[in-house]
């Protein structure tokens, strides 16, 4: 199955010209796990936009093992997401988890990712299909390559190919990292579907600490970008607290990377 | 957290009575993977009934990996199902795929079945949670205990608790079976949520040589039942072929099942 | 590869008649994990002699993760094995951790067991292969069946055929349990080989908890027996005290044990 | 448990002067897997060593899963080993599977490799403690870091501190690559044992395909180097064909490594 040659393109939200992602741009997507309050958000995402990340991102509804725990603010998060990405004039990607949500996120939002926990859900990926807007499709938790590739397909079969992969690492056995971030698989599925294939070091590892390190690998492994998350206070984070680096590393982060990237004759 | 004490109760067809689950009595819910025609569906269950068997399985919608192959007959399942469960008065297992369809589905069956692949969909198991009929959780590829306890609570936390768990293998490394029949997973469960737990050894090996002997080892170990794939003719089954048992195999393993199950003091 | 159709024999050890694995009897090998004191041996080797348990086990070279912890007792444990293993007439099955070590251990043991840490080592293999006395040879941490078969053929090609495969758990990604117990690989094996294969359910979950049921699952699956460790103050032990049962579970272990077996016409 | 902060020292074959490894400059280790013909040796190593590469790798003895396949040369491939890393002075890592090779071996080579398979093999690891040579430790299949360490420690048990690592991909669930390449892992253990950590892309994914972009990827997440499998004809080579990479492709990796490490502000 290869899917497309070409590359996404994602609509800037003022609908003033698009970004391209597959080419030889690194797509930096950033922005907290889950939004937690508006200034939080317009805090970090100016920074973001400052230190030259190109979308953001930030789910309302939020996956957590435990029912109990947070799960993002839900519908009271569309406003803010339409504010501060019409503000920004950035692509927001947001995580959408029930096919009854596809229509009505649509208006809110530039990008429609789906997180590892629902790459299995065929009829979200089928509803997803039917629209137009890009879709984000994380890898599962232990997705063989083979059953990433027949999720997009899915999200094909309804004629959308605006698909862009995220390897999210792969479910391992040692515990000082929370995931096993699978670089080989960025190469073997942007050969095999033609689609690009974004890295998020975030989830990957689970450690702020190594978010930068993985990221720079990432890049030279030839990923199309990162999804990382970014938090103005990670410690007050309401999920995901451990993985995500604050303003200052992610402004670290995306010169070290443009450092990486010039040797390859790419550039963010 | 341990969610409830007692045993989750299936309603016959006829509601002259109802299938205890977690008690003494051993359960054996089989049928095919996916229902392929009204005539085999119902030689199959004829047999299924004369053996012993307490319940049938039986899906419309079936998960596959590759969209390009057969999906389950959809809603022309519904009549099939409703004429064979009344007809033979055995209540029916069925896999539900998106929250738009727990509200049809409801009359035409009598348990709904999560599959692995959405065991982390938690708007349907929130959706499940909201109405009475047990729920049967099956662990996905490679859930953690917590993971799947978690989504227990998904179920629990919208008032529903006639949850039966299902261990139907983890993703490994080794090539020679389809999963990683995890039994101790079974134990642990039991004794941690306080809810029935089945095993399901042709999922749980993906091959029809192994579910005998893996179906007494579930027994040995203390599952609450089976749910097994039964074909009329597995050579011509239009899913998972190699995991289905025939319809003799499935005599010799309630015959095998019992002897195992009178030396613990249980009973199919 | 089928290496053999016949059952391995263990001589006793005033060679008055040897034990037959691989039959319809099933074979209980019993002891701690590694032998501490003399007086611990003998009280837990009389005890399980007296259950009905065939053989003894205890290492007194011990494989440890970390080289500051308890080693085993090393030569000074070669009295206490054969004094004991001559008082009890009970053949001892014993962890060879060197290639220097097969010969000056040949006297004092009956059968040599290779660890899973060492089933990769291919020159210890080879020198097995080349004495006479039987080898239990464990599953790796994540040995594929066809590692493990080629690792049974290392041994096999120095001339020694007196070969008991052990099945012990994988690695897994849960950490509830210290090993993912693969009963699959049991049937998968004995087909594959002509070996018998044994079932160590204490290092296959790593609690003793779970060393009953699981017990009962392996015999209920076609395992030639087990391999289990039994001491005789498990909080006092010097390794492993979290997966060994005290002598009082081990004996409602062959109780029931002979429950299952007689089910299935095999028996202690 | 943080062993040494120093760099670790490899003597040049005729003693003017030395390798540091762990120090802003990336070592490059490369050849074939095992040695086959004295023809080959140097015809690669030769190459090798024009391209900038700063040592050979060449096993004598070589690890196969089954024992009719070619096990390398022997004692039979020591005087190749001699006559070539004398003839380039360049210091060859050759692997060591037995405590009886040790003393042996030794004047023959620069550098023990222990391979994945012996990670856990103690009594070698304690050999090999006892000597003051350099120890390529590489991780095996299935270790978690505390095993990786506590391997190392047995090596500096025996007073023997001069530890390389080499993370070379851990068992995974996908068949399209041998192995999953875990490049966090030489982050956190540099970090943790203060010992350097090279990265095997050969072993590591099992196709000469991925060898580049994931070097690139090791250099870039802060790896000290690379064992990379490097064969004149690999379609002739006598083991893992399918990941050496030819002389050519060497070639382009040092050239598009140095882009990278510059970057960095490392270099070759």
């Amino acid at each position: 199955m290869h899917m497309r040659n070409s590359k996404v393109k994602i609509s800037l939200p003022d609908n003033s010209g698009s970004i391209e992602v597959g080419s030889g741009k690194f797509l930096v997507v950033a922005g907290p796990c889950s939004i937690d309050t508006r200034a939080n958000f317009l805090e970090s995402s100016r920074w973001i936009k400052a230190q030259g990340g190109h979308a953001l991102r930030g789910a309302v509804f939020k996956m957590r093992t435990d029912p109990k725990r947070f799960q993002g603010l839900g519908r009271d998060g569309y406003p803010i997401l339409k504010e501060i990405r019409e503000t920004l004039n950035l692509p927001v990607f947001t995580e959408v988890v029930d096919t009854r949500h596809v229509e009505e996120l649509h208006p809110f939002i530039d990008v429609f990712q789906v997180g590892a926990r629902n790459m299995y859900n065929y009829e979200l990926l089928k509803e997803l299909g039917r629209q137009r807007k890009p879709v984000l499709l994380k890898r599962a938790f232990s997705a063989t390559l083979d059953e990433w590739a027949g999720a997009a397909e899915y999200v094909l079969s309804g004629g959308n190919d605006n698909i862009i992969l995220c390897e999210r690492g792969t479910r391992g056995f040692d515990t000082h990292t929370r995931n096993v971030l699978d670089l080989s698989s960025v190469i073997l599925m942007k050969r095999r579907t033609g689609l690009p294939v974004l890295v998020d070091p975030s989830h990957g590892t689970g450690r702020s600490d190594l978010v930068l390190p993985m990221s720079l690998a990432a890049a030279a492994a030839g990923a199309d970008g990162l999804l990382v998350e970014v938090h103005a206070d990670p410690s007050k984070a309401l999920s995901d607290q451990d993985q995500a680096i604050n303003l200052e590393q992610f402004g670290v982060l995306t010169k070290k990377l443009n450092q990486v990237l010039s040797a390859l004759e790419k550039n963010l």
